[in-house]
């Protein structure tokens, strides 16, 4: 197809970095520069790539092609280090794009990141969602790799199962005394507040039809992000779920206590990443399959 | 004008749960009622009132009932405890829905909301944004109130000053050996790995600025939550702006150092609400201010 690499990068830039503005600050041109660009590039393909919203989105048509650019700026990167010798290839980084879930995110994943060997000179671009979105952003091409439920293969990419992340039911004592006095009971759960990340968030009410075997509406507080999400549940806001590692040292401290004990939430999570023979790929996946054995069943 | 309270009602329902089905459910109705109310009025405003995307938004001609349904709605909850009585009102639960800074959500803000007063049977529905882009929730009826670093009242609200965030700049022991052998130097800034929450956050950039004297482009992590930020920045993969708090815990603790002794960013941060006499966001704003003055500068 012959197509230009330049055009592809600055593409990828401009759906990166979500202007072309910005696109233009980052590979050092004039706005202009890259508006040529992506129009020679959208002739050459023959659709529109670039919605220019802000942020600026990719079309359909332009998804395959920034995964493309992804893929290309990684493969290239690899050829260059080989080629010069790795102390040559310090001055440039890859740009590693990976979605993760927000408790993923929250508790072990960062820690595989620090474990990737140094010689590697890459800069993150982790995103945030939930554990059962995260897949179309490798859909879309945005990312290289995910931490997902989702176990289901998105096309072109490999799968492999990371282990389950266990939650535990908990809440502040102050509210458990108040709201579930004689333990777990459907009546009790209906009524006390409950806590959820935001909409996308169904792990509460699944543990709620999985206990009670009722569909239970109770009142519900979102609080969108996973760390005040736990300080919520400490400060007695409502109950709700927290990852065990997390749980267990609250309920030792006597910060919060099990609404039921012997229940429990597995989470199985997949590490989903494009099938691309790249030393960098293969290098992430190894520490984030360590970092996973350790921190997940 | 007129407005049927129920159609208003599902209005807001479908904008707040993101589908016409989700909406249903809330209000135990079917989605054809919902589809029914929705067109009906539509009909009486002569305007597409829903952009039936995934999830669904309010038009720009939506936002305004949007924002008329949220404050119809606390309003008529306070009449009705008013006029049943503060017992009788346990039943019904008000949405106060509030966006919040990422820093602010991880530190001070949760606080606040357990000390409102038991009497108000609220659910909080809390949205996460950077703190320059709070304004556009409130501007567009999603929520009645925001902590955001925008001092400009959005329309229809007002402001009040909370306080400053003020931020440090962290490292790691060993990044900070690393890279700035010789304190903050500039070209110590211009090659050590920097971490940003996202895009839209220019916190980094404009303490660098300040610090520098110079438009530098380090290396950039993106780490988009509150707390893996913070972990990120322990962990060694970068440095980052922290706030105060957790900052001086860091340092005290040995798991960071201050980069650049002396020197800080102050983030000032408001408190914009709806104009609109209501018990409830009157409480909410007294709390509020109230956990700002003992966490704030």
């Amino acid at each position: 197809m012959g197509l230009d690499s330049v055009q592809l990068t600055t593409f990828a830039a401009v759906v990166n970095e979500g202007s072309f503005e910005a696109a233009a600050r980052t590979l050092h041109v004039t706005s202009s520069a890259v508006s040529q660009r992506i129009k020679a590039l959208e002739q050459v393909v023959g659709q529109v790539l670039v919605r220019r919203t802000k942020p600026c989105e990719a079309t359909e048509a332009g998804q395959a092609l920034l995964r493309l650019a992804g893929q290309v700026a990684l493969l290239e990167h690899e050829a260059l280090r080989a080629a010069r010798g790795p102390l040559a290839g310090g001055a440039v980084r890859t740009r590693v794009a990976v979605v993760v879930n927000a408790d993923s995110l929250a508790t072990w994943f960062l820690a595989a990141l620090t474990e990737l060997p140094p010689e590697f000179t890459v800069t993150f671009d982790l995103r945030e969602d939930d554990q059962d979105h995260t897949a179309e952003l490798l859909r879309d091409g945005s990312v290289m790799a995910a931490v997902t439920a989702q176990n289901v293969p998105v096309q072109g990419c490999r799968v492999e199962r990371l282990g389950a992340m266990r939650y535990l039911a908990v809440a502040a004592p102050r509210l458990a005394t108040r709201h579930f006095p004689d333990g777990p009971a459907s009546a009790a759960f209906a009524a006390a507040p409950m806590i959820a990340l935001n909409r996308k968030d169904t792990l509460q009410h699944r543990f709620l039809n999985r206990v009670t075997r009722r569909r239970l509406d109770p009142p519900l507080h979102h609080v969108p992000s996973a760390w005040g999400f736990v300080e919520a549940v400490r400060l007695g806001l409502g109950w709700g779920l927290v990852p065990e590692q997390i749980a267990l040292d609250d309920i030792a401290a006597g910060r919060c206590v099990e609404l039921a004990p012997g229940r429990h939430l597995d989470v199985p999570l997949y590490w989903q990443h494009w099938r691309l023979d790249s030393a960098i790929l293969n290098a992430l996946t190894g520490a984030v399959q360590t970092a996973a054995r350790s921190a997940l069943r």
